[in-house]
């Protein structure tokens, strides 16, 4: 399969929206922001063996691919609009492709996401997706925006998809829900953007809670406190793991793409609100308080310590 | 170093603009389009080894990842503003880091690119920039509006980096300038803007000559019939090369990253104040007729054969 009938097997299964002026197979796309409105850009490499285990499938891998950029768009409380996807490739196996587009498009659909450009080399597996998305003006949900005295939540539940890692790592067959965690996290975009009218900031969970927490608290200036037995995890993660490996995989695992927000006391009943409205559990975890980083604290009281940092890349 | 050390390297480094409302350091970038224009969005993909030889300068590797991405903008007669940067690295050497950002932010500098976001990930050496710019509604350059009796243009030399690194497979030490052509293309920015009143389509040549006037020719529904003797070579592919393997290079030669655009024959003098204008040098090439492909003619008349075809991926 050459280059040009690899960019035509991709272009004949896209789906365009009225804002795409031109889409893929030009020098560039063209393409109106709506007026009055922000533009939101994130761009996330999945390589295999970093971000992916060798072996998983092909559909899974082109999900995963564009669900970990509308994560971001999640996370800043965007309405995610066009994608363009940088394939590596160490063949040009039509059956990988197409199945990989199987994926890739189904969340692209589910989204009204439209893939407009891109380009495809010869290399190691490696996927490269760059997303935009929409925003009124102020009304985005940055990083820095944390107080002294608000509280702090998250989405679903936390660990599953490092739970699925560290199974799949031991060689055990796994449990089947833990490791579609790990293949199709869900961005949280309608909670993101629902939330972005209460909350004061927000971040998405892919290097870990600890991890991301401490970028969230080091933007906004505060300290984060942590109550660890207040960590939602989900019934397979309780089954399969317990205490304190199950805390280690809810505090540091990464690669749930759940979101971690801050926002007032008085936000609770809109939050629950929120909740019921987007269909998406939504559980307390801690308080922001002045000084510095993450802490957590057991059921007794005692602050806790991971038993390892959430995964970084060159650590 | 870590991941967080190189995102804090390069955010050190980087300069803004008034219209990049949050820049690197969130989930995502939120940007300003100007009222009333269009955004125009590439992304183009740099591997070891395909798209540059092993060795090559860091400082090289930084321009180019960033000149091949400008060059697409140019060929779309848009204006450059933003860009992200997703890095691969082998490992986190920091003065290869250092040395990248050199030659990638002197070009942005340029051209008054900020860039606003990206991601780095352990892997093979790999460089993906998607950028960003701005162009007025109905000015995009674009590959489909060439039409029966247009005049063939391209600007600068063809041929010079594929000469470079024909030199470089075969061993030589190689012609200093040919180099300069592979490692630091120029994108042809100026002059895409001011051709984009008066030419009915570009393209910019980075498969070849021969390869990327068929992209055009096939968008446009037209043949594009080549002059060679026509085609304007550098006077150090003249010294190091002789018909009829210079003509070969420059018919067939990626990586030169010159425009190729397409005009009415009543634009010639405006194209010849552009050329003086934007310091650009302008040759006419040939001419768009009635038909499909491109067909090539030498000076006898009679129809050219391309020695090989263009460089294609997966091919």
């Amino acid at each position: 399969m050459s280059e040009f009938d690899l960019i035509e097997r991709i272009r004949a299964r896209v789906a365009s929206r009225e804002d795409v002026i031109l889409g893929i197979g030009d020098d560039a796309a063209l393409l109106q922001v709506p007026a009055g409105r922000q533009l939101v850009v994130a761009t996330d490499t999945l390589n295999v063996g970093v971000h992916f285990p060798a072996g998983t499938a092909a559909a899974d891998i082109g999900w995963k691919a564009l669900a970990v950029n509308l994560s971001d768009l999640a996370a800043m409380a965007a309405e995610p609009a066009w994608c363009t996807l940088s394939l590596s490739l160490p063949d040009g196996d039509p059956a990988w492709l197409e199945a990989f587009l199987d994926g890739f498009l189904a969340l692209a659909a589910e989204h009204r996401v439209a893939l407009v450009g891109g380009d495809t080399t010869r290399g190691p597996l490696s996927i490269g997706v760059t997303v935009h998305g929409f925003v009124a003006p102020g009304r985005a949900l940055r990083r820095d925006g944390a107080r002294v005295g608000d509280d702090i939540w998250v989405t679903g539940t936390l660990g599953d998809a490092a739970a699925a890692l560290q199974q799949w790592r031991a060689g055990e067959g796994g449990d089947a829900a833990l490791r579609l965690r790990l293949d199709r996290p869900v961005p949280r975009l309608a909670a993101g953007q629902a939330l972005a009218a209460v909350a004061h900031a927000g971040i998405d969970i892919s290097d870990g809670l600890i991890a991301d927490l401490g970028h969230l608290a080091r933007s906004s200036g505060v300290r984060a406190e942590v109550d660890l037995e207040a960590l939602p995890a989900s019934s397979a993660l309780t089954a399969a793991f317990e205490a304190p490996s199950r805390h280690g995989l809810q505090a540091t695992g990464g690669d749930d793409y759940e979101l971690c927000f801050i926002a007032p006391t008085a936000a609770l009943e809109a939050i629950e609100r929120i909740a019921r409205a987007t269909a998406t559990p939504i559980t307390w975890i801690g308080r922001i308080v002045a000084g510095e980083g993450v802490r957590v604290f057991d059921a007794d009281g005692a602050e806790w310590q991971p038993p390892r940092h959430g995964y970084e890349h060159f650590a």
